[in-house]
């Protein structure tokens, strides 16, 4: 079985959140109307083929969102506080959510864990040695996009069957969608904030194949009684 | 055997030199008498940590030596110019060096190939897409550093015998030291420009492990060369 690292095991989106407040608050200094929240996303969206994933997009696009909203007026001393933000969130200690320790632990000798991400490898693979969490997964995959071919080829790569596989993860878009897609099972544990690019619509989700938790201090109960009602799976 | 994927299958010094050039070019109509390679080089060093290898890193990097350079008197305008470049780097086809299909056609059947990159996820693995060369590798390996921990990882993972293993790469500092050290061997093929962190003073290479070859063009060559004196070889 596989879990999610981003807002699954540590805060993430909590932390991007807080800047983009923070870039909202600089830009209406400067242009007190601006829509700014919608100026980034269209500016994220456009940029996505090319950046990719993680804090160093998030940063240019933050960038290139501030000159243009202010049509160039914005001092560039505050440009330099807004790579600041990007440094910070890049450097910031990786903070586990409530539970994640115990419920591993649960797993741990149980199942053979896998941590499969996405985003950008290096911040990740920062994260993932900050958390103290490393010792506990037999395998780390950091994908570029969690789409179906990027699933079925780290299980065709590590021998799993689809039938025997769970993904537990925050996102729909990333972790339920794809994962049911290939035969395997998700377990959706929401996280407070999700960016809107992450966000599914109830009618376009699958029927069956999926499960969703409160917490992640439920998982190991909700994993035996999956594996009670089709033995293997994990 | 491995291959590394820039400077060794594709062009990627010069796409960073050319930019470097044009950021000279365009501080020095603000500070003319400018060190700006000195001052981008002291500010890519700092931020390695934080930010990693690649084009968004490198892009940060230079819009912050941009600002220091300039006492921040550097117009915004140019700032955009700046985005731009990284964004045009990002986008820019994969050029393939002189003579690498042939060479790559040459080892297809007789070794099981890899491409050992390093640098950023997303960039990396658009570049491979767009190289055309991806159905020649029977595995895919993006890390965030090429030292002797992270060879030893992938050789493990792939049970991969470091005495049977060859990497092939522009890079003393990250295709053959780490290697050599491993107990593999390495094959240099030098390109004609080098980023300053990724050389190695003579006197700190290996005595031996490592070949050095003017061209790809060779490769097979070598590689039966070092076979009929090492059987298992590749």
């Amino acid at each position: 079985m596989a879990l999610d690292g981003d807002d699954t095991l540590w805060h993430n989106e909590t932390r991007f959140h807080l800047t983009q407040t923070a870039l909202r608050d600089l830009l209406r200094r400067h242009v007190p109307d601006a829509d700014v929240d919608r100026h980034l996303s269209d500016v994220e969206m456009r940029n996505l083929s090319l950046y990719g994933y993680g804090v160093k997009a998030f940063t240019l696009s933050m960038l290139e969102t501030a000159i243009q909203v202010t049509d160039g007026r914005i001092p560039t001393a505050d440009l330099e506080v807004i790579l600041g933000w990007g440094k910070k969130m890049l450097g910031e200690p990786t903070e586990l959510l409530d539970g994640v320790v115990e419920a591993l632990q649960a797993l741990n000798g149980r199942y053979e864990l896998l941590l499969i991400t996405k985003g950008d490898l290096f911040d990740q693979e920062s994260k993932l040695a900050r958390s103290g969490l490393g010792e506990m997964f037999s395998g780390v995959e950091i994908l570029s996009e969690k789409n179906e071919d990027a699933y079925r080829s780290v299980l065709r790569r590590r021998h799993i069957d689809p039938k025997e596989f769970v993904m537990v993860g925050n996102s729909l878009r990333s972790d339920i969608v794809p994962v049911v897609a290939t035969g395997a099972r998700g377990i959706h544990i929401p996280y407070p904030l999700t960016w809107h690019h992450e966000q599914v619509a109830d009618e376009k989700m699958p029927k069956q194949g999926w499960y969703r938790l409160e917490s992640i201090a439920g998982l190991a109960a909700l994993l035996d009684s999956i594996d009670r009602a089709s033995p293997g799976v994990g």
